[in-house]
């Protein structure tokens, strides 16, 4: 090759073109969780399903799902995914952007806590339904009130992620409202902890207000029904936090604002900002701002001096009502529900913030097999043996590390374990000092699950497709000291299950060796055979008595 | 709240909007490795780095980067970071929006093998300097041949994804031809291996064609001069091979061909498809398909009936002239450059692919400090002993893991090791098979680094920050064989070194008694002096000649 016949500045600039957001994930399938057939059957499922939840809680209706994978018959691989909610339905004229455009949604530009965050995932889906088997999404939605349902089949266009409508037309369908997609993609079907009806198990203990029917491609139906008939408390959409606005952002926000004024724009643009600090922190920034400066006037010095006024004045904490957390009964109850063990302990901290972002964290723990140390204090005092005690011990001599399910927004993540801020969390917790075994950044072992639910308005995931949550230093804090809550509790448990034992093993010991104490006693005390039994009863009782177990 | 109040479907429907590329990763700016201080910093000149590589490459220039990062005055965490080449420039009217509108670029759409693919970099470093201090990137840029440079101030439209200039003029640069880019940002400059200096550090072993100037904010000057002054050959662009073609990209790429019949489709829009192969194609694929069928006019059954047609005729491997490998020469010479050690070796894969992709794995081993075990062999046979045995067998007695670097097209990659294919696949190689200490699932223990290339036309990062490889099964297959190879000849290596310690042992022992059978056998046959340590240097010379090292 000449020097000639490289390339010019003006031969490189010809290249130069736009990249549509779906070419870029298409060719980035595996940053959405499309990477295998295991996988992409899954998140085809998980997508449909989050989309479901999330429009029946927004509308106030307990969620009724139905879900159905079926193999296609002489098609290799190739599978029919159905997910049907007796949501509120979808107006016709967002059907096809919904379904056939990423990046469009509600929940993007609102600071709530909701499942879907990105609009993406169930375009995503359609579209590697399409990749894979060419065929377009079917989807039937109905809106209450309305007499018929409309029918749509849509792909997407990626060059121009486009929505690319095939048929559209009003059917009947028995149903009064609801949203029911149909995908035929190709994928995997495969059971373990990768597992759709894993995800679904996981999901009904996140959600106990939630009933799923599954049907699987091998013919089983399983049946998840809610445990709790109360929806969760409605989601509150909140305004920026000033502690956690970036000076790019306030800008920004002064250039868009339709605030006329300094003094308005700080009280209605921001949560936690009243009259009286607004004032506050207009005085304080000085600049020659004032109550009445015209925001898209405000220069960038001056945007700067108020920036660093809104760190320096105190505002109360963010509001946490945008956020809602399982909560501990709901939590505990759906773990007793669908995991059986010895001891049970939930623990859901207060509200913190990350970059702005208010977020809670809450932690489960579920410790033993049912029967556990099989050792039972009885009114009387008295210690006894529960049956299945061998059994449990010997189960409990294994080497298995505790198990880990994570939850973000009452999603059950299954992938990216290793990638996740609160598996880190829990490999940094040290578990030894709470009576656990432990290898140096390692998951304890023990015959214990783990469950830790993260609500944001904003999950910070490390990829689009979900899987695990970014490891931003307040998040892994707050983690932490959720486990630090529930390990001491356990630790507490595993002690008195520990005297319990000692104390056992010590009242055998004695009660064998009554018999010739009463014997002595009655040689030196000359008794009769029944005072000397009284005698040791009496003995026996008291001794019971005084060694109290806590 | 009562039931009234809850949103209908026309509520939710009212909320639905489309999301502006640039809004979800500014919301989201982890993914393209902006989520603290440290790595935005290192990202900043990552980003600009690997842009005036690709460029000066791709123009047949021999790369000159200068690269300063330098904290502003009295600003807490504020940085002025500038990387100027010697490229080609970039034209005016590209100049905009290469660095003020996220997918934009040149790189995503052909199949060859580049630092960027993505159009993203530099202008999410801009949004993330924009964010931090409200400043638009400074750019200068001059095309050769053209009088001026121009100079250009621009910032992103985020709502928009669209570039906001500030100001463009043409000024007198005295650069012949280039492009200079500064931002400034929040950051935090760190030492380790995370920096800026690791990263140009590693570049240079990958690059040993390129010269890098590094100024630090502790004013150290860093210089990593090329050691080879020949570019690597430039890789060819290619066309989809038609075995890693997936039925939904064949039915699109059908929609969009210029080519009016099926014939010329298949040979000119795939590799490795001549005339007879595409005829061969179209014969077994039937279904009425004919040379002469218009590929717009082609049916959803025939597509299928094409793509499986695709699959099933022989085509050959995917051409290979597309991917640079940095060459075993190139990369030992780079590894003794910048790490001094006993053994090295390299081993080039053969190129493989991916879900249609093209991609070859490079891996060399480099063990032990310098000196080694410490025992030389000379010329005549016998064995010496080297200084600083004793330190290096000290230092030997550590259990340190062995130290890991990843490389992706050329671009080293410091974060998320764990998340990374190539942290998998040397991980689950039995370092023990090859005479290395090794726990189960863990790097192996030896004074060893790892290097480990992949290079590739699209390259599977699990996240926009390109900082993992996503773990495809072929992927990890090839990283997994060339890690082997490496493994075999370092267990050739010191199986030769053991040999040699025992065999120095032996020697010595031998050489210890020497003179004692000298004395017997003087006695015995009556011998000289002379004659007697004659006969012993002889014996002695015979004995290290026969025991021949291999």
């Amino acid at each position: 090759m000449t020097a000639d016949s490289l390339p010019t500045a003006f031969d490189l600039a010809s290249r130069q073109r736009e990249i549509s957001v779906a070419e870029f994930f298409l060719k980035n399938r595996h940053l959405l969780g499309f990477d295998s057939g295991a996988k992409a059957l899954l998140t085809t499922v998980k997508e449909a399903v989050d989309n479901a939840l999330d429009a029946c809680e927004e509308a106030g209706i307990l969620p009724e799902i139905r879900i159905e994978v079926k193999p296609i018959p002489h098609a290799d691989d190739v599978f029919v995914v159905v997910v049907e909610d007796n949501g509120p339905g979808i107006v016709e004229s967002q059907l096809s952007r919904i379904f056939g455009k990423l990046l469009y949604g509600s929940k993007f530009h609102k600071l709530a806590q909701s499942r879907g965050q990105q609009g993406m995932g169930i375009s995503a889906a359609g579209m590697y339904a399409q990749l894979t088997t060419g065929k377009p999404l079917h989807v039937l939605s109905r809106v209450a009130g309305q007499t018929r349902a409309t029918e749509l089949y849509v792909s997407i266009d990626t060059a121009k992620n486009r929505p690319e409508m095939h048929k559209k037309q009003q059917v009947k369908w028995n149903r009064r409202h609801g949203t029911r997609v149909e995908a035929e993609l190709q994928g995997y079907y495969q059971k373990g902890p990768h597992s759709i009806d894993m995800y679904l198990n996981q999901t009904a203990i996140a959600n106990p207000h939630v009933t799923l029917r599954f049907e699987n491609p091998n013919d089983e139906k399983l049946r998840f029904i809610r445990s709790v008939s109360e929806l969760p408390a409605p989601p509150v959409s909140v305004k920026p936090h000033p502690h956690g606005v970036e000076l790019g952002m306030l800008i920004q926000m002064l250039n868009n604002t339709h605030c006329r004024t300094l003094l308005p724009f700080l009280e209605q643009e921001f949560s936690r900002v009243g009259r009286k600090t607004a004032r506050a922190i207009i005085a304080q920034a000085g600049n020659r701002l004032s109550a009445r400066s015209y925001p898209r006037h405000i220069a960038r010095a001056q945007a700067q001096a108020l920036y660093h006024a809104m760190q320096e004045v105190p505002v109360s904490a963010p509001r946490t009502d945008c956020l809602v957390p399982i909560g501990e009964k709901q939590l505990e109850a759906g773990l007793r529900k669908e995991l059986k063990a010895e001891f049970y302990t939930v623990v859901t901290r207060p509200a913190a913030v990350y970059r702005g972002n208010p977020f809670q964290v809450e932690v489960a723990i579920a410790y033993g097999r049912p029967g556990g140390v099989g050792l039972e204090v009885a009114a009387d005092g008295h210690i006894h043996k529960a049956a299945r005690q061998r059994q449990a011990a010997k189960e409990e001599a294994t080497d298995a590390s505790a198990r880990l399910l994570r939850f973000a927004n009452r999603v059950p993540l299954l992938y990216e374990p290793g990638a996740c801020a609160i598996t880190k969390a829990v490999m940094q917790t040290n578990w030894r000092a709470y009576g656990l075994r432990q290898s140096k950044g390692a998951l304890p072992i023990a015959p214990m699950i783990i469950m830790v639910h993260i609500a944001s308005v904003w999950v910070p995931f490390t990829s689009e497709a979900k899987e695990a949550v970014a490891g931003y230093a307040e998040i892994l804090k707050e983690l932490k000291l959720g486990l630090q809550a529930c390990g001491r509790r356990l630790a507490s448990h595993l002690r008195q299950t520990r005297r319990l034992q000692q104390e056992y093993d010590k009242r055998t010991h004695i009660e064998k060796h009554l018999p010739q104490i009463g014997n002595a006693l009655q040689d030196i005390l000359q008794l009769s055979d029944t005072a000397r039994d009284k005698a040791m009863s009496n003995l026996d009782k008291s001794l019971h008595r005084r060694r109290k177990i806590r």
